[in-house]
């Protein structure tokens, strides 16, 4: 538990915080930084059909399953949201986030927007999400960070390009928006976001009941 | 401006920070604290009819009127929201707080329930509004805090307890809400909350052509 952010009078709902932004924009170095500092925050697990790459620790980094395994847990509902990219599956498992959820932890989501418009629209997890989107300053600066990534054609970058612009397209989606120039800034941005959604009476569990005492009333 | 705060590459509507509390609760401190520490947060005069005390400052504490001003103010609709409270009128001139909006500056508001519901239910201001309640830690805690502000007889604290009772009975309709145990840890979490709405998508003003600009879309 993160002490800072710990109520004691009554129990509080963990809410489902998703990132998204173009790659390129800033948002695996935000994430990471916001999990080092915050106690009270877990990264979501994903589940994968593509196969576990050098240096990846399988319930860590991934769920690695195949493909007969993967279509059996969506026909049976049970992924919060799940996509194909690139030929392989990925799906966030819904057990360990409910879990989570109800021991008051907040978990952290770094999904594109097909994956959060799955969870925004999910019966039982919206009111858990707060969105955010991650924008980069200038196409320049867009340009020259998925440049430098690697050493790759063109013509990749200009595919590149194109996804960012894409996945741009539906900033509206999301209930906050941070520009992210200076990474420490940007941080602290989105963690004030966090901490303030933490507050929201809707999250407080027990609050009727702990009124109703400081009211002297049964 | 506060730098911290600065989004240089669009604007932001301000907000309409509310804080409602029982009296006793600490929201004055708070309310202080803020002022304070927070560069782009700026106060909101109410005018009333009750006369000035020894101290006030006309435009500072209040604007002063008379009642035949302040009722052609209210069939005027300039104010936002307005209340009669022990024999005098207090109410929120409009014009001021529309200007500080525009210019991206946020307003606090130190009022009751039946303030808030006027500014909620406005229909320029609700998608402005932001409101947080404050509740006290305990019933002993609060009492303690209503007796130690003067020598009153019991029965004016027994009335100030029933008045804290029915405000907090409200505290549903209020957005956030903070038990205030610690005066350092609530003024932080306030500020958190304050930090976080001002990067709601929804506030932001020229945000499309910006996204359009970074898509290289015109």
């Amino acid at each position: 538990m993160n002490k800072k952010n710990a109520v004691p009078y009554f129990g509080r709902r963990g809410l489902i915080f998703v990132l998204s932004s173009p790659s390129g924009a800033g948002k695996t170095t935000i994430s990471r930084e916001l999990l080092r500092l915050d106690d009270n925050l877990v990264m979501s697990v994903s589940t994968t059909t593509r196969p576990k790459r050098a240096g990846e620790t399988e319930g860590v980094d991934y769920n690695f399953v195949d493909d007969k395994t993967f279509e059996r847990m969506t026909a049976g509902a049970e992924f919060l949201e799940h996509a194909h990219v690139f030929g392989y599956h990925y799906g966030t498992p819904r057990a360990p986030v409910e879990t989570a959820l109800q021991a008051g932890t907040d978990v952290l989501f770094d999904i594109d927007w097909q994956g959060t418009q799955q969870l925004a629209t999910d019966e039982n997890m919206g009111v858990d999400l707060v969105s955010v989107f991650i924008l980069p300053p200038s196409t320049e600066e867009l340009e020259s960070r998925l440049n430098s990534r690697a050493r790759d054609p063109d013509e990749v970058v200009r595919e590149r390009m194109a996804k960012a612009s894409g996945e741009m397209s539906h900033f509206l989606e999301y209930a906050y928006i941070i520009v992210n120039e200076d990474i420490d800034q940007s941080v602290a941005r989105v963690q004030a976001i966090l901490d303030g959604e933490r507050s929201r009476t809707s999250r407080q569990v027990g609050l009727h009941d702990f009124v109703q005492g400081l009211r002297g009333v049964d």
